[in-house]
Parts: structure tokens; C-alpha cells; sequence
């Protein structure tokens, strides 16, 4: 987003976050301008948009731990092969997948029985039922599933931001053994991506898609 | 989407696509009106919106196998456990992760400096590097990639569905064993979800969320 934005009428704001803009306007930012601050709130706004992503069995295997303070982001810079965006972002979030995410069947599904979108009955044998099926699964497939889900939460979270005039840039090149450390994670969770989010300063440069017939294929493979 | 819309002002119909209304239209539907078609061409159409999605070293893991002949979706049915909205739902994108990405490595990048976003000297470059360093990854950190990329696809294949007026439902439960078998896929491929898509016959239930506060950390976990 530019200073001309500040000059924009309603409708051109409203065109800014129509959906095919917000997706078409998301790039992947490198520089940005390492004086602008995103608010805890904002960020708070973010994720809740984020997070109406689904995932399976609504186990919301996703953490979000949001790094603000910059001596932390100056330990996270090393980290992140000193690739800039981690220092002059506004904020990285370190979006976590947690690999025992049926540990909260029985919160979550009480939540949709006390909304009144699940009966009692339901309930008790939705929360019996996944952490049964879940806890007998092999960690690897826990991983693929959390991971997978991650990756769906990670989408709506940088369109969201883009939808407020955020940009930001997944990051999977990082060390992960560092940021586990640094943060004392334990084994249940798993740091995906690291998604700086900021103003741009330099807009990201666009990039190529290979054709959609080479890549889609009806009824045969 | 209901007959309503047939008579929807153009100020209705670019409401129902803002980026808002369809974060919050997405619902997983798992009831169809079995009688709704959806065209090759829609469908392409999704694809071409979901896979401006970015992905790691744009190597863009993801292919998308459409399965919307009769005969096809019957022998699928079972394999998903017969959940229903594998038949009635107008088709079932299969989204296929490629373990092997880094084999497009040369088509992409002569793609972008083809397209004037890379000099022929960085092409170069990335080509090796990118073939270089993931070839030499781990078979788990390829999967990890490539599955956690193909969740960025498929929730913008969700979203862009729903700006087009269609609903999908995720689907991690079914025999992949079977999938694999059935479309003979080689082991450079992995299955993750199956997408049923098409017109909603009973809207998806709404559901709840962790709250925001009890899944964000600000500068420690």
C-alpha cells in the first residue's frame, strides 16, 4: 500500500478488498519498511479471520506464536539466514502446527454442543470417537495431517493481511533446530513457516505459474 | 447459492464476492444437489485463481486430478468410506501432492525469464541451486513440503470456489491405499485431500473456534 491510499475514496477501498484483488494482490513482499508497526489487536483481527479455515475434524491443529520484540527478532535474524524481512517486518509470526491437536476434542467439540450446533449425545461420542481414531494414528500421519492443516490456516492468514493492506512472505528456509530452541518448544509442536508481515517498501516481483492443463487431469492421471 | 440469485442485482452479486463474505460463506457442505454441473471449464477456471497460491521456490507441488465421470465417482464412493457427497457432489478434485518438485525446477524458471522476471544469468543460478538443495533433502522433508504447499492450494481452491458460487467439503478420510490404486499413481505422488465441489442441497453446519487468545503468543510460547 502506498500514501495515496490515505486519499482513497470508499469505493476504491472497498474495490481494494474484493476477493479476486485481495488474491490477486498478494505477493511475496521481501523489503519492507521497517518503520511501520502493526498493533497487537491487528494482528489479534488477523488470525480470527484466519482461523474460520477448516481442518479436519475441526481440531484446529495451529498455533500462532507472533514475534514483536525486536531483540527477539534480532535473535531470530541469524536464525532466518539473515534474510532481512525478519528484522524489517512489523512482526514475524511462527505459524506452529501441533501434532497432538485430538488433546482438544473435548474442548472444542463442548464449545459447539454449548453454541447449540451439537447434541450432548453427539458430543460425548464425537469426543470418544476422534481421540480413539487420532491417539492409534502413526505420528508421521499426525504430522501430514497437522501440516496439511497448517497450510490452510497459513493461506487465509496472508490473504487476511493483504484484505487490511498488510503484505507479508512464507518462509520455510530457516533453522528449524534454532527456532525450537530459542523458544523452547516441546515435541508436540512443530514450527511450519515463518511469515513476516509488514508494509511493503519494495513491492514483491511477480512470478509465473506453470499452465493449469499441465497440472489438472480429468479423470485420469 | 439459492434461485434467488437469478434475480440478484450486480450490487448484490459483487457484495456476495467480497472477501469477507466468501472467508465466511465457506462452510463444509456435505449434502449436494446431485443434479448441478459443473464444467471443465469452471473448473479450470478455480484451478487458475487457487494456484496464484505461493509455494516453496514457487515449485508449486500440487496437481489436481478431477474426477466428474459417473462410473469413476461410484468406484470412489466406497473408497471414501460412502460418505455421499462424493456421488452427489458435481465433482471431487483430488489434490495430489508432488514429492518431486524440484523436477520443475528448469520449467519454471526459464518460464519467469521467459516472462522478463528473471535474467537468463539468475535463471541459471536458481535452477542449480534449487536442484541442488532439494534433491539432497530427506524424503520426510519433501512430503512435509510438498503437503504443507498443497494445504496453501486447497484452501484458495476452496475460497475460489465459493466466489463462483459453489461449496466444497475437505475430505482427509477415505482409503488412499485405494485412491492410488485406482488412478495408478507412482509413489512421486501422494493424495491429500479429496474436495468434493458443487451446489449446496442443506447449507454445511456452522462450527466453532479456540478463541484467538488461547492460540496466539506474543513473543514466547
Amino acid at each position: 500500500m502506498t500514501n495515496s491510499n490515505n486519499t482513497s475514496t470508499q469505493a476504491e477501498l472497498e474495490k481494494d478488498q474484493s476477493f479476486i484483488n485481495v488474491i490477486e494482490g498478494r505477493r511475496s513482499v521481501r523489503k519492507y519498511d521497517n518503520s511501520a508497526v502493526i498493533s497487537d489487536e491487528e494482528i489479534r483481527e488477523i488470525i480470527a479471520i484466519a482461523t474460520k479455515a477448516p481442518s479436519s475434524s475441526n481440531l484446529q491443529p495451529w498455533r500462532f506464536l507472533v514475534v514483536t520484540d525486536a531483540e527477539l527478532k534480532a535473535k531470530l535474524l541469524p536464525i532466518a539466514y539473515n534474510q532481512e524481512q525478519v528484522a524489517d517486518s512489523s512482526a514475524v509470526i511462527i505459524v506452529v502446527a501441533d501434532l497432538e491437536m485430538y488433546k482438544h476434542a473435548d474442548t472444542i467439540y463442548t464449545s459447539a454442543a454449548t453454541a447449540g450446533y451439537l447434541s450432548e449425545e453427539l458430543k460425548d461420542k464425537m469426543i470418544a470417537n476422534t481421540t480413539t481414531q487420532y491417539s492409534a494414528l502413526p505420528q508421521e500421519r499426525l504430522k501430514e495431517i497437522a501440516v496439511f492443516d497448517s497450510g490452510l490456516v497459513s493461506m487465509q492468514l496472508m490473504l487476511a493481511a493483504r484484505s487490511k493492506g498488510y503484505d507479508t512472505v512464507p518462509m520455510a528456509g530457516y533453522n528449524r533446530a534454532q527456532v525450537i530452541e530459542l523458544f523452547n518448544l516441546s515435541e508436540r509442536y512443530l514450527p511450519t513457516i515463518l511469515l513476516p508481515i509488514g508494509k511493503a517498501a519494495t513491492p514483491g516481483h511477480p512470478t509465473t505459474r506453470l499452465p493449469v492443463d499441465e497440472i489438472t487431469f480429468f479423470n485420469r492421471f
